[in-house]
Order: C-alpha cells, then sequence, then structure tokens
C-alpha cells in the first residue's frame, strides 16, 4: 500500500492496522494546513482498500492534539486584510471537510485521547467509531474564550453528547478528564496510564478482528445514513445491502462458518 | 377481542394488558417469516382498541430473541440464486416493517429483555416504550461477524442509544449486559431474576394503569413526530391535539378529577 | 435597561446578569397567560443586548414551576365551547412560541430547578443551557395522568433526554428527582440544598464570564442549527461565522490576549 508523503504525520502499518499519528508535538499537535491535507490524502489513499482494517489516530509526546493552529495564518495577514479573512476561511472549511471524510471512511477508526483533546481536536475525537481515554485527557470547546466559535466541529460534537452537554461546553469552556467523556459519550473506555490503553486497544482490535471488512464498511455507511435519508427509503436500501452482503464473499463464508461452528476465514488469527 | 390464529407466538389478556410471548425456544426466540406475520397481525388487530392498555412483549424459555432465523430460507435457495436473494430481500423488509408498526403501536409497549437479545430481537428492543433488562441478559449485533449486516434494525437502534454507542456495538460485534443496556439507554429497569423483573412490570404496569389510555396514544404519537415534522407546523399540530384532548370525555373527567382531588376513572382500580 | 412592566415575574440585573423569578408562589409559579407574555416581552428586550450576559431563571418559593395554569381558563369557558377550545389552544400554543424563543435567546441561559418541575416548567427547564437540580426536585410529565398531552413541550423534552426516556416519563407520568434528572441529562449539576446551589451558579457565572458574549451568541446559534441545516450548508455558514468572528473585536483582542497570556478584556472581572 502507497500513502501520501507525510511530513506532519507518522504512518506506521501492520497487520492490517494503520497507526496514523499526528507529529507535531512542539504544538501539542496543532493542526495546520498541510497535517489537514495530509489526513485527508491518507484517508483518499485506503478508500477502497478494504486490507485496511482499521485506522488508529493518536498524537505524538502525550497529547492528541491542540486544535487548529492558526499561527502560520496570522503571519501571511500583514497587509490584506481581505485576503487573511478568506485564508482563514478556506483553513476553517477545509478542516470540516476533512472531519467528514473521516467520519465517513469505511475503516473502523479508533482514536487515543490521551492530554489535550481540544477544539478541533475534540472533532477529530468526535467521529472515531471507538474512543478511549486516558484518565488525566483534558478535553473541551476553549473557543468562546478565545472570542472566537468551534465552527466546524460544531455538527460533530452535537452528534457525539447531543446539544444539551455540547451547550455547556462551549458556552462554558468547560474541560472534561477521561472518565467525564465516557459519561458524556466522547469516550467508549477510560483507561489509566499508557499500559492500559495500549491494553483496551489490543482488545478492541482483536474483537474488531472478528467481524468481517466489507460488512463492516457497508454497516458504517448504514449507520452514518440514520436521520439523513427518509425512514422507509432507507429500509429499502438496507435491505438491498442485506441481501448484497448475504450473497457475497463474506456474507456466504460467514453464515457457514456460524452453521459449522468454525471462524469465518478473516477471523483465523483474532 | 379476537386476534389473529398464531402458531409461533403465545397470548393471553387481562385486565387490559396484553402479553405477546415469543415461542420458538428451540431456535431462543429467532424470528421466522411466520412469527414476523403474526406479530404484524396482532398489533393491527389491536390499533384501534384502546381497551388494550399495554403490551407485554417477552420470549419463551429463558431468551427474549436470538434474531432472524434464516435457516429456512437457505433450503428454500438451491437451484435459483435470484429467487432466494429476493426472498431474503422480502424477509428483512418485512421485519423492519414490523418493527416500524410496533413502535408506533397507541398502546404502551413493554419489553422483558432476558437472555440473549440479538439482531432483530434488539431491534425490537429498542422499540419498546418500556424496557426491564435481566442483569444477565446478552445483547448485541452479531451481524458483522457473520459477514452480513443489521440492515432493518439500524434506525432504531441508532434512535435508542446514539450514533456513538452505535458504532462500538456493530463494529466490534461487542455484547452487553442488563446493566450496560441501562446505561447506554437500551433498558429502562435492570432486575436479577425473574421475580425482581415481574415485580417491577407490577410497578410499571400499576404507574400506566393511573394514565388516560387515549392521551397515551396521542402523547405517543406526537413524540415520535419529534425530528420528522417541522418545528412550528408540529407545535401547531400539538395545540390542536390539546386542545382536542382537554375537550374528551378523558380531559374532562381528568382535570375534573384533579381539582375534586380523586382518582379520575381510569384510574380507578389502579 | 429598560424592561417591560411586569406582574407575575420579578427582574434583577448585577454586572450583566438577570434573574428572572417566576412569582406566582401560591400556585407554585404555574404559568398563566401574563406571566407567558412577560417572558417573552423580557426575552425580546434582551435580544439586541450583549451586555446582559446571562439569564437565571427560578421560581419564588422553593418551586421552580408548576406547569400551565389552566384554571383561569376554566372560567372563562362557561357558555361557550367553542370559544373555550379556541383560547385554550392559544393560550397551549403560545407558551410553546415562548419556549421556542427563549431556547434561542442569545444569551445564556441558566435554570435553577427546586421543588416541582412540571409539564410546561419541565419544557422550559429543558431548554436551559445550564441547569443546575436540587436533589430533591420532582420532575416530570404529569399530562397523560389528566387526559391530556404534554403537547408543546414535546419536542424540547425530546431533544434533551432522548426518544427513549421521553416515552417512559410521559407514558408513565413518573416523576424523577435531582440525581436521575442529571442522569437522563435535563439538569448538568445536582446540588443539596440553597447555599450549595448559589455556589455551583457561582461558580458557573464565573467560568461563563471568561468567555465572550458576541462568541457565545453565534456558537449557541450554530448548536441549535444543527440538524436542521444541510450538513455541508451548515458547515459553509460556520466558515463564514468563523472567519467573521476572527475579525470582529472580540476575536482580535481574544487571540491576542492569548498571545500575551493575560486574560482578555471582557474578562478582567473573572
Amino acid at each position: 500500500m502507497t500513502y501520501p508523503d507525510c511530513q506532519e504525520l507518522l504512518l506506521s502499518e501492520a497487520n492490517g492496522i494503520l497507526t496514523v499519528t499526528l507529529n507535531r508535538p512542539h504544538k501539542r499537535n496543532a493542526m495546520n494546513e498541510r497535517l489537514v491535507d495530509e489526513l485527508t490524502g491518507v484517508f483518499s489513499a485506503i478508500e477502497d482498500n478494504r486490507d485496511v482494517r482499521a485506522v488508529v489516530l493518536r498524537g505524538a509526546g502525550g497529547n492528541f492534539c491542540a486544535g487548529g493552529d492558526i499561527s502560520g495564518m496570522h503571519d501571511r495577514s500583514v497587509g490584506d486584510e481581505a485576503a487573511a479573512a478568506k485564508a482563514m476561511w478556506e483553513f476553517n472549511r477545509n478542516f470540516g471537510r476533512m472531519v467528514t471524510q473521516v467520519n465517513q471512511a469505511p475503516q473502523a477508526v479508533i482514536a487515543l485521547l490521551e492530554g489535550v483533546v481540544l477544539g478541533g481536536g475534540l472533532g477529530l475525537a468526535c467521529i472515531s467509531d471507538v474512543a478511549i481515554a486516558d484518565a488525566g485527557a483534558k478535553m473541551g470547546m476553549p473557543e468562546t474564550g478565545l472570542g472566537i466559535i468551534p465552527a466546524q466541529i460544531a455538527p460533530f460534537v452535537v452528534a457525539r453528547i447531543g446539544i444539551t452537554a455540547a451547550r455547556r461546553l462551549a458556552l462554558l469552556g468547560d474541560w472534561v478528564d477521561g472518565a467525564e467523556a465516557k459519561a458524556l459519550g466522547i469516550a467508549h473506555y477510560v483507561t489509566d496510564g499508557t499500559a492500559a490503553m495500549d491494553a483496551e486497544l489490543a482488545s478492541v482490535l482483536k474483537r474488531l478482528g472478528k467481524t468481517a471488512p466489507g460488512a463492516n464498511a457497508l454497516t458504517k455507511k448504514l449507520l452514518l445514513s440514520v436521520g439523513k435519508v427518509e425512514h422507509e427509503e432507507l429500509l429499502d436500501q438496507a435491505a438491498d445491502w442485506f441481501a448484497e452482503a448475504l450473497g457475497s464473499e463474506e456474507g456466504i463464508e460467514g453464515t457457514k462458518a456460524f452453521v459449522e461452528k468454525r471462524k469465518p476465514s478473516w477471523a483465523e488469527g483474532a
């Protein structure tokens, strides 16, 4: 598998698991334009590849991500306010496009939430399929304290934790730790320390290995269509996909293995 | 009250409570076509009957429901793949129609979740008005482990537990017990053992008995319209229904009883 | 700041915080037409005023609000049923208009939930940005027990606690206390007694004081647009607002203060 050349990300792949590490530890992995473009490129590269079963998203140096790094943008703006405003618009909007894409990735996306998980970093956390939070993580939306707004992440945060919790977090600028993140539905698991997080990740990947890659991709697409497509139309579509999955290689192998009380082919190593 | 003749369901009615028992214990109550059709028939039969206050859904032999029983379908498919695919489409889609109907039943639907509550069984659990889960129940979506997808139940599961929990359960094939089912919002109550479940059910039915059947049916219709009808239009409709309910026999009796500090007629036995 | 003349509300303003007290303690602050109109008037008066940072909503005499007071309406209805039905329709619908407006107030709305929080009172609680509940509060939807329906509040309750919890509360007429209200997502904090509630309120207001008024108003508008506006369109709009906020006085001051590691101007007292 060939990946785009990356400067702000570290990539490593093993056993169908791609680990993507945001690698700007001096900025607590705040995302600049290049990092956002690289994430887009990586997820585009694996879009049609079912050999990559899962993507693990994490940050280098003990932090997940401090949000958007607007420091570079400010320099550019000297002398041309309109151009600066346009550049900020594009930077912001482009981040939202990337999060929308990662949300819909056919792979299972697993986020490891350590240290700061702020603003855009929280947005990224909110579109993971499985999130493991360190007990000591600090998550929140600090935007309103800076006179700005959690713009591109709003829909993803509301989808994740509901409008009621989102109002409180955004309007008070509150930070939550790992346990509260689990209670709010940001994370699925809370662990304490690196070893415990690694163990939880291994357990998640083991269970993931028992499920069929194609069926998982289709299931994720279906779940994300709920509320976007009219109810009866969605159920018609779901029945199409059900018949398709049942008649696919995976469906035939999976139901056969079930009857024969053995592991299906994709789960042999799991 | 006359019910359709049933082979896969046991029906019993007492004091306005209809108990419907999925009765295929040798298959852990996995649903075949006939069972789905019978459920449709039973809920159609009581649709306009306000004397049936509640439907209790449960399974025979200690399990709620293991999902869809596709074993019979496979036999049929020998020699004609297209016909088999069409039959599976219809079986799947028909299940979704039934769940949609039960979701909108004017009666309060109470699910007793014991043993396995899997796939389509979880879908059925997710459209109950009140769910009581046994601590030892095992609930989940095993589809992706079989190479297939949780097709018709996706919208009901997402509506019940939210997209974030649904992603994890569906993509990892995880099972949850009664306590986690309550934490996730699948169930309202967790009990330990048959006697405790029966006591919780009795308590639920007692409170239900204090509410007015017609008002409950209208309230349920209203709650299920939220998000489907534009906000102002829904509030106009709600005001129509409010005025209608207030001027109905129930509304007159209920508000009068409140002023007179006595039980309304429908609650005399409660 | 000039407010409308109020008879059913007490108003007091200090340091940009407007406290609105429902003041019909003899009726446990049940809302009559006049009270609803006064709330509408107060929120209209502050709509374009960013000097009022927050509105604290509470009830006089230890109760938040017992719902709609329909007692006055019944007297009117003598001799003319159609006129009475029309009056009830208007009263009900007008309440829904007020709640819709308060939900969208540009200020942060903080509800203090003590004593009874019933019917329309629960509706009002459900549109607060931050809710603090007393452990001993009693919250619920008693409508169906009176033969009527929770008409105008249905969408706000479902948005707050989800369809599953709403079904149970509305159809069984159950009451919940402060702790359960927090578990269900009605309230953000539970406190025990007046002093603890006051302390929690002070803490909330202190954090609120660190955020920028204009950014908060825009953020709230954005959060409430989620699910109402198509996804890509919403993200385009969000990028417009982001660029606007960043170039505003608040955005310039806030990001500058961040770089200079000092409090922004609006937070100097916080």
